[in-house]
């Protein structure tokens, strides 16, 4: 079976894989304190053009965002997401484990907009109800789609006068970065976001993501939450090292680049076959609104996930490819598609 | 400088590494349900000679000790530890953050017993104090020193008797295996404890932990609170194919042997030179008592961490060997010991 | 000013000042183990005509939620409500401060349907999402209404048959069982729920609440979860005697009586003016949908809760009954509202 | 039998439950927003001589503790206390439940000392372990003792300069203030101390604790805290009308004096039966050290608690003392005392 139900099949980019190995006797300092993970956040601080920020290593995305929310809020604090939001839904309450309501809006194409803030903030008015103090969003969204500049701008602003922190969750920002339909620079984000997690895992990485704390006063004692959540690595030089290689270069571009190429040729195929989209196609990931009886043709030979019962003849699923996504494998799918 | 400081400042085994890169473009299911993962698991259940058992893999120390403490007690137990424990000590509150006292109680050499276990049970009457239900050991201990099978035995009859979970910290399991000084086999475990964490990040991993659950209504949901506590790798199998190497033959007892072998080299140095010990050398962890002049020539080219001031003259260090020791370097150090 | 704000503006029902004035220079033993919680107990068994469950009482009702449900659940365990539940909205995220997601579903005149409970299981299907465990309802609702008995029948058997724990939280359940348009006696909901919270402070006591474990297995170690919640009152036997006096007879009955008798009588006056009620009149609660130019008027010598916008000439608000509410404040009321 | 076992075997005050009464049909606005709150915090603030600070009302002692501290902490920090301290014993872990290590140093007659909280910085150095912020101490002591002023103010010194949180525990404050052994006026406090409980519960109150916030900024959305943690009293007015009274005049101090009288009666027969004491009798409280055959004949007219075991043929027991403790009956005592 080939597969196109996520990102994160493969291992690594060669390149990474052979950095580790290179380094791999060497000795290096433990827990995120050695030269790679100082370099790294140098590469990191170049590409977003700002220096004045934080960077952090951190092994995944549930992870990633627990120490960060709950590094920010006092108890009875809340983040704002989009009811689509991965805090929201596929995290197993990862974000009240730590003890805060994540206030979930109703969204449209996984998008939150100023109006669902501004209503959150309308109805948590005083001490009987928690206060909302964050603002989470994906960027590419867990549908795939992509925030305007414009759109992300309104929000930004609209935190900034509200004193909301705002914060982005870019597990797949390779994808976002290099996808034709994006108009945000990587150097925008510093002027956009307060917080910024850069993932790896999902683009290029063996695993591993960056967090950039641009509100430098949330980064006092951010260590002490990463420990005791589990959260700072041993042998944190390996994170350095994939980090280091991901953004010294255009190498974290060319994953995103590879894995949007593919899914586009899959999306030209899908369209040129007169099927429609539940989410307009965007980054690496794909929606496709597919008749049943062409889904159990591709299901014999591909792998994906089935997202939604359109109607009682219809599915939508979800099909993903990655820097790691073979080109033939991808002919495969659009034969079988053509042919369906 | 070369560095005695800990056993995770150098990467993996190297047919640990072969076996990523040989798997590296391999598509895998993810979050551990992946064939790797499986094989691993059978490899330590042979290992184990214990079948009757589940067995998942995680990422670091401190988040298998959160992760499963906090997946057995209910809101009020608390878990009993030595006052040296790591989880008393060294992992910043993360198991008071999942909301549970460690009961900390005096010990000897790093080691808790049948003694110290039944006053905290005498102390603890009554709903208006914590419900102790947990015992927690470290097998090496924090200071390097090893329990006996008796001593292993007493206190799992106690907590047999007294309903009370037994669960051993193994992370630096295969030094204690492998060590000369001790006498519990691998087999042995499933008989002592309920939970046993298999450590690999400090014994050839170049990351992860092997937690094996032979109570196994312990095991019920426990995926759950992995996701939950973000300890649920994306490319679980990257834990898998570590496991699968280290147990499926000798890798995991030849990577404490070396590490002990190198550890009991300087310890004869150390003796030779008159020098004590702390704590009685047992395993990877030595911990001699050093004039303070020699510390300082030693310090100029090796480091190692101070642990504890004895009077004005004298400190006693922490030096730490392991799989990745070069034995060049051990001849060095010995050679500045005996020249000092 | 007189206020409908809400029934806790005034202090307890004679009988109970008088009793407390009684007792109130004997020694009783401490924590609620005292003679007069288990008299309490006693009288509230028999009124449920169910001895096979137990009874302890707290101090106020986001206490009761959050001791009561943090005791039940597993780490990643969630509970269902309704979107308008008051442990969704009202208690400045009590529940999430425990570590648990509050699942809300969209619910109508503020009741939970079987149709809302099952989507909340179908969404939630393996790991990495919450796993609902419990189902929380309140009887009145929030916003005045009742559930019928086969609301509640329904609910109650899809709860059994998913090995879901129901509760219901009875803030105001003098008022639902004196309610005429109420179909369920007290004595049906030792088979309907497994937890029930009997209110007090909004039902004429001068504070407390009372909560039934009809689940025994749900009780063990309660008072562990009581104490460490800073839910368990030293002079316990204050709790105890106000329960005993509300039901050793029919006292209890008779406060709700009285509050629903005040609303019948506002809520009359309010029709036959030709106005709606945002919900359905049924108990101490009553939203009436007003004239913004006859809410001025009002509002110049009465207290009550601005509820929702409607339209930009009218007003839904909240007007609130109780044990305390005297007849002469309702006539001027109605006085009012007919000359408005 | 005649109860010596604690401080709130009875009710209040009469004075109070007559204030209650007179007030009962009264409406008031609720959740500690009423006038008699705003009157009870600002004869606080006289008696304390200081008005730039913050009063709040709550219900119970582990309530206030859980509370006040989980609002001040960061998820990794840590409150200082001494090992026999109330949050470290006889809170069943509420502050731990709250996320938060208590770290217990070793004390003397219940105190805690600078050394003491010097050494738990001292070992507290990284962000590997917790990091302390907050000292906590009681006074009068668990075992009765006081502090003396110059040992508060060294204490107090050395949290000012370590910026550490200062938090006093008075929950049986009326007997430290009313002592004869005590040198610390009510007017010192606020020079002392960053937080303030004075205690009502065990003061001639029904119930109830005052805390007073006099380093503002920890006074930041405490309201929040209060009602997420289920203490927040709906009819906050009960409160208020407490404290008022006990406040307005001298009544507060009078309770403990009373108190600390009858203390003193039992202390000079017990003295001059030659009898010892475990920790110095200072307050209500009383630790005797007395022969078992002596023990054995007052247990079976008096309630008491057993303390500690002394040696084979003597126990330590605690005897105290309240605002309602009848003469005769410490009369009765002392003859039975007398004639063992």
């Amino acid at each position: 079976m080939i597969s196109f139900k996520n990102d994160y099949s493969e291992g690594a980019h060669n390149i990474i894989l052979e950095r580790i190995q290179k380094e791999n006797s060497i000795q290096n300092i433990g827990y995120g304190e050695d030269e790679h993970c100082k370099k790294a956040a140098e590469c990191i601080q170049k590409q977003l053009d700002c220096y004045d920020c934080d960077v952090h290593f951190l092994v995944g995305g549930t992870q990633t965002n627990l120490v960060m929310i709950s590094h920010c809020l006092k108890p009875y604090q809340a983040v704002i997401a989009a009811d689509s939001g991965h805090i929201n839904v596929h995290e197993t309450g990862a974000i009240e484990a730590t003890g805060h309501k994540v206030i979930a809006m109703p969204s449209k194409e996984g998008k939150l907009d100023v109006q669902a803030v501004q209503k959150a903030l309308d109805i948590h008015t005083d001490e009987h109800m928690v206060q909302p103090k964050m603002v989470y969003v994906s960027n590419p969204t867990e549908v795939g789609t992509l925030y305007t500049k414009k759109e992300l701008e309104s929000l930004s602003d609209f935190c900034k006068q509200h004193h909301l922190i705002f914060y982005l969750d870019g597990a797949r920002m390779a994808s976002a970065l290099a996808s034709k339909y994006n108009d945000i620079t990587i150097t925008d984000y510093s002027k956009l976001v307060d917080l910024l997690y850069l993932g790896g895992t999902k683009c290029g990485a063996l695993f591993g993501e960056a967090l950039v704390i641009f509100k430098r006063e949330l980064n006092e004692d951010f260590r002490f939450s990463m420990k005791q959540k589990g959260a700072m690595l041993a042998k944190g030089w390996l994170l350095g090292i994939q980090f280091e290689t991901l953004f010294e270069g255009e190498l974290y571009q060319k994953t995103g680049e590879h894995a949007n190429a593919m899914a586009e040729k899959i999306k030209n195929a899908i369209e040129q076959k007169g099927y429609s989209f539940q989410f307009t196609p965007c980054s690496n990931q794909l929606f496709p609104i597919l008749p049943n009886t062409v889904l159990q043709k591709l299901e014999k030979e591909f792998l994906f996930t089935d997202w939604e019962k359109i109607d009682n003849n219809h599915t939508s699923v979800r099909i993903v490819t990655s820097w790691a996504t073979k080109e033939e494998n991808v002919q495969k799918l659009i034969k079988q598609i053509e042919q369906s």
